[in-house]
């Protein structure tokens, strides 16, 4: 599983930070992308990248603020343009759908593929075998939510040494022995199957929360999370600031992580009046409250 | 006057075309710029330019193509978070305004200044003491204009010299001289004012075309056009093609600028399927028709 920055700024683009998106790569897990938020020129930037866009199946919008959804109907058409074929699930607050379909309609855009469109709230958005994706409402003025994305554990192997060494020999039993946790062999005998089993490896736990002002509570949807993405639009020290505007600074992202005892936090939404010399310090105000932390910048992959 | 063109692809962005916008610099003329459509990223575009959006007062959008509108509502957001307070008036088709307002709308956003729609038809669509702008559908499957800039002659000095030689001194009277055929002079004497009138300066005429298919009586639009710039989405072997999908080939844009008897020519809205190695072909094309043409690349500046 990895992530990668499309858009790391707040509000507006600058040189070198554009507005908002994020990618979650996984290939590896299912043979796709899932996307979060689309800020104006989204698709630019994956022009730039190895992503592929009729790999992204699943869009979670965090909130309809411009800069994070102002890409969506141009990625779409291009998406269509290169011959895109797979439907596109869209998640996100109401008046999403209304705002991407009017785009669309207006401009006689047609796509070559079919969109569904989820308007969610707080609870379970989506599952399947391997994955299982939380939503929870934050607070930014408009309605904003973070996602907790849920790798299920992956079973265990199958010990086949060990089976051999108990005289079972390969053949369909051994999906038998894989899939139910009693068996009986030909031989009459029954079996407890976990004995053949390794141990299961536990799934990753990816939290990316919409743009919001800190909140006590909002840890609860990052607990030990493996990676949590948090918006650091205001320094330490701008904590007036952060709150008025509905927005954290890098300590308040820091206790979220510190207190949800993620493993890992990037700092994201990077407000343009920072400067290349100035993130070095942002870093270091959130690593002195939760020291596993680093900076996003446009186009940096990290693997979860 | 000078035209600086910010996206000069079809369709969709590439590494080196971004889709269409095209600015009218008249800051010499009317302290003013003038965007003629705003494809998805024109707000990034202008990012590499000096080009200022509080500076941007009118918009003239061709048609509702996502490759000619979707950077609008980011364009005017941005253009509100940099502070821009003078109106902006936009101009185009049907369904413009919908799309405009759904988008700000629906993403909460609150511009710093007024917008005011003008929902245009075939004519004259605007005109003040030094401008005239006339729109002319053309043929491109959904609707689409053509604008035709025209500048006003300018009028001639007042050969002061000259009225100094007939002992008409300085003060009130030379406004008076300047502003009407015939003038009373303290004297009563009754003289026709045009002898000390320089030469008027000839206005240019810019001419923009929106997408289309070639028409023959498309010149009209463009006649004696000191600049036209068309669409050559197609190579000149490639009119067929043209045809079927409601755009221009080289050689059909030439014939244009040919029949209007402009003075310039400029290709724009090229096709990704093109690379830099196949431009000066293009450009071969219409100059066996037309000789004095260029193809546009993003941030070029032409001055007029
Ligand atoms: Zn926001
Ligand atoms: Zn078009």
């Amino acid at each position: 599983m990895q992530v990668v920055f499309l858009g790391t700024g707040a509000g507006l683009p600058s040189k070198s930070r554009n507005v908002t998106s994020v990618i979650l790569d996984l290939l590896q897990e299912n043979q796709s992308m899932w996307m979060f938020d689309c800020g104006e020129a989204t698709q630019h930037q994956i022009l730039h990248t190895n992503i592929k866009p009729r790999k992204v199946t699943k869009i979670f919008i965090t909130h309809l603020h411009g800069d994070h959804i102002y890409g969506l109907p141009g990625f779409l058409s291009s998406r269509s343009f290169q011959g895109g074929s797979d439907p596109v699930t869209i998640y996100g607050p109401e008046g999403l759908e209304q705002f991407v379909r009017t785009c669309l309609t207006i401009s006689q855009t047609h796509l070559s593929y079919s969109i569904k469109f989820v308007e969610i709230s707080d609870g379970i958005i989506y599952e399947d075998d391997k994955f299982k994706v939380i939503a929870q409402s934050l607070d930014h003025g408009i309605t904003s939510f973070g996602y907790r994305i849920v790798e299920k554990d992956l079973p265990g192997a199958l010990l086949v040494e060990e089976l051999k060494k108990q005289n079972i020999p390969p053949g369909p039993i051994y999906q038998q022995i894989k899939n139910n946790p009693t068996v009986t062999l030909p031989s009459g005998e029954v079996i407890d199957t976990s004995r053949f089993i390794g141990k299961s490896k536990q799934g990753k736990v990816v939290v990316i929360f919409g743009d919001t002002r800190f909140k006590e509570t909002h840890y609860l949807l990052a607990e030990n999370a493996d990676l949590l993405i948090h918006e650091a639009t205001f320094s330490g020290s701008q904590e007036e600031l952060a709150n008025e505007y509905y927005h954290s600074t890098t300590i308040q992202a820091a206790a979220i992580a510190k207190n949800a005892k993620a493993k890992k936090l990037i700092l994201t939404h990077i407000s343009a009046r920072f400067q290349e010399q100035d993130y070095e310090n942002l870093v270091k105000e959130a690593k002195s409250i939760f020291p596993n932390t680093e900076i996003a910048k446009d186009y940096t992959r990290f693997t979860v």
